[in-house]
Parts: structure tokens; C-alpha cells; sequence
């Protein structure tokens, strides 16, 4: 597999978590840790389901990858996730010393990774990831509108 | 109990569970969650233990809350903790809309509430927090300083 063709599958991964996400009626994002050309750790959005509002995508998957690779520390690791990251996410991935991340859509109301905030490229911290965006972003972001699409709908049937 | 000595009561937990890191060789940092006047979540830097980059006292102890209350909003709850929240962290507090933060001592080079950003308080995001400091802040750095010092002295040992 060539570099473009590894990157789009991995991102279609991160999609396929985010369509779980989205089947069990949590705000749909997915994402996928990459190490070494393999899926190490992968995770979707499982706040409602599991009552816990740390349980986002990106943190069960980084979660799961230092199981994998058995260390807190994910060097020359990527992270694939369907939506730009918040600041719980981008500390976690700063923390756990990934190395790159792509995301799909941008997060214009809680993204710190080029939106609100650029805490993945700081200076000031003793960390720095490089970013790349849009691969997948009108996929990412058309299931996030059809998701609060359809839970508009679903309040307004119980009125 | 009156307000203050609650606080002092609470921040002293906060330490119990820094010497609870400070023992099995993690950073030292303590954290608990308070709701109506009773610790609903408690946690300790277990990091190294673990071998994983998001076991931050601050995040287990939000967790142990969520499980506790059984909801991942920690609506009218307090978050204490010996040293500044970190990005994940302070990610963490406003996404489980925990209401009030007390910390200890400041860090200088990681810490996202004061220090390098203000994210508790950025009124572009969904979610505020009041924040307090200083609050045991020397016995708090106290044992950090400890914590370092000893680290570097086994170092060198080992050389």
C-alpha cells in the first residue's frame, strides 16, 4: 500500500468506529492508533453508554494502543479521528507522545487543534505533533449533522 | 464543618492520594471529587504503573465520580487537586462540567488553567469552572521537589 492509500484506510477505520458510535446513539466519532503500518488501539464515542465523560473516541483508542504496545508512551504512533480533537483529546495526545494525527472535520466550537486552540504544535510544551486535516472531512462531518438531524427529530416526536 | 476547613479537609485528601503516588514511584499528584459535602471520586497519578498516558489523578478520580453518581455530567461537584490541571485534565473537568476547581501549586510548564492557557474559564467554550489556588500549594510542590530530587539521586546511583 502506498502512503496516500494506508492514510485513507485508516481514516475509513476511524469512520467505521464513528458509525458505531452513531448506531448505539452517541455523538458520532471514531478513531484508530496506528503503529508500525497496523491498527493498535481503536476506539469510538461512548460517553452516554458508559455514563463517563472521559470515554471519548480518541482516549479509548490511545488508551487501548498503550495496552497494545504495553507503554504510556506511543512514539511514532498516528491517530486517525473522524473530527478535530478537544482539549481532553489533544492533551491525551500530547501526554501519550503521539507522533502525527489526522483528522477529518474541523470542530469549530471545541477543537484545540487548529480551531479554538493550537495545542498540538506549542512550543511552550514539551511535546509537538504534526497535524494534517480534511482527509474524509464531508463524510465526518455529514454523520455528525445526520446524527443531531435525527435527534432534533426524535424531541420533537416525544413533544 | 465550616466552608474553610471543608476545603482544608478536601485538599488534604488530595495529598493523601499525592503520597499514594509519591510511594510507588509516579509523579505525586492527588486528586478527589466532592459532591454535596462527601468524596465521590478519588485518584493518583498512575501513569508508570499502568504503563498509560491518561491514568492522571485528575482523570481517575473524575471517572471514579462518573461511576459513583452514575452520570457523566458532575454537575455541582468539586474538583481538588495538589498541582494545576494539565490540558487533558483540564479537558476533562470541563467536559464532565464539574463546577469548581481547587488547586494546590501552580505548574509553570504544563498547567492549562492559569499557568500556559486559561481553559477553565474561556468563555468560548460550552462549559466554565470557578477556580481557587494556593491552597496547600507548598506541601504540594514540597513533594514534587522530594519526588525529583530522589529520582535524580537513584539516577545517578545507577550510573
Amino acid at each position: 500500500m502506498n502512503l496516500e492509500a494506508e492514510q485513507t484506510y485508516f481514516m475509513q477505520q476511524a469512520l467505521v468506529e464513528a458509525k458505531k458510535a452513531y448506531l448505539i446513539n452517541e455523538v458520532p466519532i471514531g478513531a484508530v492508533v496506528v503503529h508500525d503500518g497496523k491498527i493498535v488501539g481503536r476506539g469510538h464515542n461512548l460517553r452516554e453508554w458508559l455514563e463517563d465523560a472521559t470515554v471519548h473516541a480518541e482516549l479509548v483508542a490511545i488508551q487501548e494502543a498503550c495496552r497494545t504496545l504495553n507503554s504510556w508512551r506511543l512514539v511514532d504512533c498516528d491517530l486517525y479521528v473522524t473530527i478535530e480533537p478537544c482539549l481532553m483529546c489533544s492533551g491525551a495526545i500530547i501526554n501519550s507522545r503521539i507522533s502525527r494525527v489526522f483528522y477529518g472535520a474541523p470542530d469549530l466550537k471545541a477543537g484545540a487543534v487548529n480551531s479554538l486552540y493550537q495545542t498540538l504544535t506549542d512550543s511552550r510544551l514539551n511535546h509537538q505533533v504534526e497535524v494534517f486535516s480534511g482527509l474524509y472531512a464531508d463524510k465526518s462531518a455529514q454523520l455528525m449533522k445526520d446524527f443531531f438531524k435525527a435527534a432534533r427529530k426524535k424531541r420533537k416526536s416525544v413533544k
